[in-house]
């Protein structure tokens, strides 16, 4: 593979100005985390669009090796997923601490990474999930990581604990440059099975990761299904549209601060690819800024993951329907 | 909207000797707390009567986004409220970190602002609320802001957690110059729900309060109700005065160091404007501070929520009944 | 009122030696620590004869508002304890950071203050009680204090947290000079309620303190009740006497290092007058170093209490019986 | 017994760029950490193969001291399993706090140490594991050690105290040159007794290690049973072979970054010695990079263990079949 | 009394050989700690032996002040102590924060002082015990003492608790330059009450001591007991000779690092004179280094308990059978 670079969006950006309308968002954050929201918009296919899609390999840790990695097994090398992320031309690279210390010296300056902090295994498990912290701020910058990643469960009895971890390490991230990605995914006893992608709860998850101080959210493809009965009564008598998924989504994007904040799509479980670019249409007619794409990227051989990540990011673009 | 710009009172003031003899009750403070207690008096309509009317919006937090901005989507977008709060005229304006982020820098000296510390959400529940840590108070001192505002539930068996929490960051907020709001609201398992309005269990929030160090207070109008045996006893036997509101807005104000802190009240649910204004007579009448008014100003449509704030406003300026 | 001011004991002392044998007890503090000790014994009407009358007001906090000020509404204002332990010549005041905060500009230099530096309400409760940590050791620093003050309940379930709260302050507090007084107040579920005042019980509570580091102990009148199994034998075979308050004080003083910790006495709940004389005398006759008096102080109107506390101090200083 | 010294792999190495292909999987490491992980494979019978062979002493805390040593009593004294390590040519001999300080200075520069950071004892058990930490990275760096050693118990319900704690000392170990070991041992009340070795389990426990950034992996050798039921379907379809131990330690090592970390194994209880000749034999024809082997080493008498450890090197060495 | 003064052993010393032959088993040990362990060895009438008489005097703490010292008034003043240890000859004394400071100014330089770090008091229980920490490191520097002292109680289940507190007080008095004594007393819910003080709990006790870095170990006199089934096997199948004390201290001794750690015994409740002259006697017999003796030492009247401890030297130096 040719060593690819980092290179500033504007030779092939035809909307320059959307990335400086974007950061004008983030007045608030010093030149350093500016800058590396900059790097997030401009690498990649997408880069000076505004959309993003982004490559994250934590399964190895939240499912397990086999799961993750044996239906192509190129994929228990860690360098694989840099090359797949870099070549497919994603705007970014997120995985927990050992699998970006496995290829962040190799690939260094070819494509942002983004460091997830917390990681769950599933040898063992619980009503009401909690992370372990599996890696630090400072771990991200001797990495040359462009962001911090972290999960919050709102709607585990644990949920203090994950919004008081954040707290903390959104402040250092900010103060030493860096972005924050809030992977924000409803969960606990308090929410049933339905309710964890129910509209309301989506829509709420996605305004907590921005009252965090998230710079960039990621959320699961609402359904219509609402959770709450005192969130039911307002969403009827204001007759907020939710019957599509682009209204949803929408639904979603004003609720990450009236689309001021970045929010991103998760793929979630391998589907079938129409399926997959149906719902990218979605997200996309929306106003979603992208998608994040694990298990329907890298569980693919090389080259047809390659198409079908080209094909996402054609949508995005616009090239495509 | 007109570029606002915080000023002096010294212009518009009738009673420039009210705030010196407020500031004089806050004489263990250093010179830098001091500054920004006369700011947030300084400021807005009220600014120099020692009043104060203030715009509080961790909703989006507390309760979700379509229950708080649905009604008025304008609030979706966090700069609304900036804007809404300056046109008003209120003292200052208090929110969580992300909502305070994404407008600290646009409306930079603009209007006072208070980031609120800590916030739960509605996600889950429990009998015992303890909200999460969302902010800290280097996040005030860099987003510009004059105070800090914090939450405690007494009641709660959680209580010694929020009471060492606000120890630790009154401490440090004083430190460095900031001033300290506390909002005192009693709940937990250990009260009725007609007890957390209670007479005496609002008194005892003020006066909890107070001793933790707050310079402003924000409690709940009371109810004659009275919660405890032991504190009925004694409101019998002194005949302490609770029959009217202003008579149990005096009390709480004696509670908070016989009036030598500044005691504010939250509007609650939105409600029928003309029972808010007989809530703030009352409130002006028994010497309350002031009103700290959420919902019921920014779910209104902007023209209607300015006219309404205006009038309240005017109560407190004593240029209405 | 005149302007009080901390008065070297020279002028007025009978027994200036006996302020200089005391100080002795505690060689291994550095001299900011005895200075503050010498603070504390020289002032007031019985500076230099190192008996105590201390008044505490932490009721606003423990037991709320009303039930603390409503009988003598002055108290409401936090100036008036100052004044009051000023004018009736007590050693200290000792309150909360809340109530210290609102007087210590204004009285500086008056009367030597104790900061307590953790508090409970009763507004929620529990049979294990833990009192949260309200204040700071440089919260004392910065408002004058001499000493700090800090409540533990032996026999709690708690204990650990408090043992270990109050090893940290002390330590802190004897580095910067503080002096440090401990409220031992045995309570929690393995004591019965008689347990609480029983004469093992509170000896033991006192050796406790004193082992903890304490300058300065306060303890309960205790009762002839004896609690625990294994104390009772050896009270029995080695025949000490209990019989009356006076050999009570004087083992429990006895248990404070044989009388070379400072152990003084509370006054309880609100009671008839010479029924508190009886107590004082019996702890004066029993070698106690005087009464620490709240609510029987503040609750009485102003003149009322003056009177009262000269004649308690009268009864210390061997001018009454 | 001639005084033993640390030497490079250059004189006896038959594979030098065995070592520098080895550390170049670490490229995100600093100098310090690679000098240590150098030492570790260039020291010993085996220095320079990149394979391993270690001797751990930890079960005098772990078992106790009579089932550990009294079998060979000379294994009381801690200076014996330095001595024992040096002689056989091991790679490193790693211990916790106290048995390493007591042969530190005297066996200093002779062999490479593993300070075990933490550790159980089994006086008290329960369900769901939780070391406790009895050693820091200042003390391996005061003992001259060239790594930390760690357990994590994967399926414990105590997982997140494990990972975190080992989060902290990764990177503090890290930031100060040293090598991190992992002893990755699943056990809990989310496994099965079973389960502890089941191919699936024992891959994945790698797979966490790795991704909490180990350097050096240690795991049981794991059986043909699998545990988890989402795992299983996996392995059938994918038809991943398991039927020998050669063909699951090739699965555990490429769970392991694609072989890109090292995966060494342990011996277990003491057991025949023909019997551990073939696990080692499958551990090596499987691409593991050695064995740790404690009881089956220092519980047999010296020249015994001698003879053993060599037969154990020459397997690994390819000098033996 | 006449003033005392730690003297070297030069003067009086049979066997200083002995001493360097002690100190050349904390080979890791930086000169401070060599030092302070120099100073308990070369201190008293055992000066020089490597033989140990400590007091410790805890009890007024964990016991309560009227079963500690009504038996012998005198103890309730804390230089009683000190000065009877220093009459004694013993080789040091050891007790909580508030009776050294209470005696550490007038006695400095007089007698090597040990402060225990850890306390409980008897006020309150439950089946596993886990004091409260109750001084520092810095206390013990401040006060001048030559160690710390730390109680484990192994077989608690909050044993983890335990052995990381004293994990960090270990490395951070090493590095000060102080010595470590642990009181290892197994207790706890997972022990039956004979277990305590059987002869493998004893012996593991004494293991898990030395394991977590201490350089004295406090362990008390095993029974033949047997408490843990795994052990049995073992002590049976190697015919571990437990049969007389002797041959149980020396096997409990051979567990502390094969002797090369100093293994002291506790004295237990006042009992029999020539019952504790016997145990003496086997302690010695078996190689143990010297009792720990508080209450029977301290209860009794002062040239009674002279007598008595002279005695006990007299049998540790061999002077007496």
């Amino acid at each position: 593979m040719a060593h690819a670079v980092e290179r500033a969006s504007a030779v092939r950006t035809e909307r320059p100005d959307r990335i400086r309308e974007i950061l004008s968002w983030y007045a608030s954050d010093n030149p350093g985390t500016l800058t590396n929201l900059a790097r997030l918009m401009n690498h990649g296919r997408l880069g000076g669009t505004g959309r993003f899609v982004i490559l994250p390999v934590d399964q190895g840790f939240e499912h397990g090796p086999a799961r993750s990695f044996a239906a192509n097994p190129a994929g228990y090398d860690p360098r694989y997923h840099f090359e797949l992320a870099i070549a497919a031309g994603c705007n970014a690279y997120a995985a927990p601490l050992g699998f970006l210390e496995a290829g962040a010296a190799e690939f260094a300056g070819q494509i942002p990474l983004i460091l997830k902090l917390n990681n769950s295994d599933s040898l063992s498990g619980g009503k009401d999930p909690c992370p372990a912290l599996t890696g630090a701020v400072d771990d991200a910058l001797r990495l040359g990581a462009a962001a911090i990643g972290f999960t919050i469960y709102p709607g585990s009895a644990e949920r203090n604990t994950m919004y008081q971890e954040i707290r903390d390490l959104t402040r250092e991230a900010k103060a030493k440059g860096l972005a924050v990605v809030i992977w924000s995914y409803p969960r606990g006893s308090a929410l049933s099975k339905e309710g964890e992608t129910a509209i309301d709860v989506v829509a709420y998850a996605a305004q907590i990761a921005c009252q965090l101080g998230a710079h960039i959210v990621k959320v699961k493809p609402p359904s219509a299904h609402i959770e709450q009965e005192a969130a039911k009564k307002v969403y009827e008598k204001q007759r907020v549209p939710i019957g599509t998924l682009a209204e949803r989504v929408r639904h979603v994007v004003q609720s990450a601060f009236d689309g001021r904040r970045i929010v991103i799509f998760s793929g979630g479980e391998a589907k079938d690819t129409a399926a997959i670019f149906d719902e990218v249409r979605g997200i996309r007619d929306g106003g979603g800024f992208g998608s994040i794409i694990g298990r329907n990227s890298f569980q693919r051989p090389r080259e047809e993951a390659l198409a079908f990540l080209g094909q996402v990011m054609d949508l995005y673009a616009g090239g495509a329907k």
